[in-house]
C-alpha cells in the first residue's frame, strides 16, 4: 500500500455485518473511478461465548482497519428476520460493525440491503451470485474471497456512489459534515471519543 | 474506595443492557457479606445515530469500569420481544455490555431475567418495584438511583449468589476458571485479547 491518500482518493471500508461471519471490503474512489484494496471475513468461534465472539470479531475488525487505514464506513443494515434469536445476534454483530469504526473518528453509513442491491445490480432483489458478477464488472482484477466479502464491496461501492451525490447536494457533508438524521443516516461523532484508557 | 481488595472481596458489577438507558450496579462480596458500592445508568442521546449512540454508551461504560474497578461482570440477557426493531436494539446495547468488560479481561456472565429475579425476590415474575424493595433489604443503606440501577444491582447481587455455588462446585471456575457453555454463561477469554492500538 505505498500509494498516497491525494493518489488514491478517499479509501472506503464496507462492512456486512453477522456474528458468525462479518465480511469486509475496501475500495478506493478518486472522482468516478474505483479502485479494489482488498476483501475478505472477519470469523467467530461458535463454540465460544457471545462475549469472546464479540471480542474476537472486533479485535479482528481492528487489525483490518490498522492494515488498511480506511477514511469512512459503510456498513450494511442488517436484515431484520422474524427469528428474534437471530435478530439478537445481528443486532450483536451490527454494533460492533458501527462502533469500532466510529470510536476511530471514521464517518459511519448505514445502507439498507435492497439500496446496495439497487445500487450495484439495478434491481433490489439481486441474489448473491448476481452482486459477485456485478463485483468483479465494476472494479476489474479483483479476486472476491467470499459472498459476505462481495457483500461488503457492494455496501463500499454504494456508499461511493451515494457520497458523491451527498457533497454535491450539501457541501459540508463528509468527513467533516455534519450528521445527517434521514437515511442514508451518516454516524460522525462531533467529538471523536477519547481512546479507550490502558 | 479505600477498602483494598483482601478487605472489600470481590467486586461485582451488574448490568441491565438497553439502547437508550443501560443500568449498572457495583457490589463488594465478602463470603456471604454483600455490600453496595455505586450505582446509576448510562444513557443514550435519542438524537443521535446508532453508531454514535454506541459510543457514548461504551464511553461511558469504560468510565464506570475505570472508577469502580470491578473484578467480575454479570449481564441480564435481554428480553427478546416480539418487535424485531427493539431486539435489533436491544442485541446492540447487550453487545457494548458484553463486549466492554471481557475486552479488560474481566469474567462476564449471563443470567437470564427470571433467574436474576427468583434469586433476589423469589418469584421469577416480579415486577420492579419489588426488586427495588429487595435491593434495599438486601444492601442495607444504598440509595439506588433509578429502576434500571436496580435491576443492575439484582443482576450483581443475582451474580453474587451464583458464583459462591459455581466455585464449590467446579473449583477451578470463577476468575481463573474455564468457561461453561451451559448457562449462566461465562465469558472468560482465554488469552485477554490486546488492548486496541492507539
Amino acid at each position: 500500500m505505498t500509494d498516497s491518500i491525494t493518489k488514491r482518493g478517499v479509501r472506503i471500508i464496507g462492512l456486512d455485518p453477522g456474528l458468525r461471519h462479518t465480511g469486509w471490503g475496501v475500495v478506493d474512489v478518486a472522482g468516478n473511478a474505483l479502485r479494489h484494496v482488498a476483501d475478505g471475513a472477519l470469523h467467530s468461534d461458535g463454540e465460544s461465548s457471545l462475549a469472546e465472539r464479540l471480542c474476537q470479531l472486533h479485535d479482528a475488525l481492528v487489525t483490518v482497519l490498522d492494515t488498511w487505514r480506511p477514511d469512512e464506513a459503510a456498513v450494511e443494515e442488517t436484515f431484520v428476520n422474524r427469528n428474534p434469536s437471530s435478530t439478537l445476534k445481528l443486532g450483536m454483530a451490527r454494533a460492533v460493525a458501527l462502533l469500532v469504526p466510529a470510536r476511530r473518528g471514521l464517518s459511519v453509513t448505514e445502507y439498507p440491503t435492497n439500496l446496495v442491491k439497487k445500487s450495484v445490480v439495478g434491481a433490489g432483489h439481486a441474489d448473491k451470485a448476481q452482486v459477485q458478477m456485478m463485483m468483479r464488472v465494476l472494479l476489474p482484477g479483483c479476486t472476491i474471497n467470499s459472498a459476505d466479502a462481495a457483500d461488503a464491496l457492494a455496501v463500499a461501492v454504494c456508499h461511493a456512489h451515494h457520497r458523491t451525490s451527498r457533497l454535491a447536494w450539501a457541501p459540508t457533508a463528509g468527513r467533516g459534515g455534519e450528521r445527517r438524521s434521514d437515511p442514508p443516516r451518516e454516524a460522525r461523532p462531533r467529538n471523536p471519543p477519547p481512546r479507550e484508557r490502558p
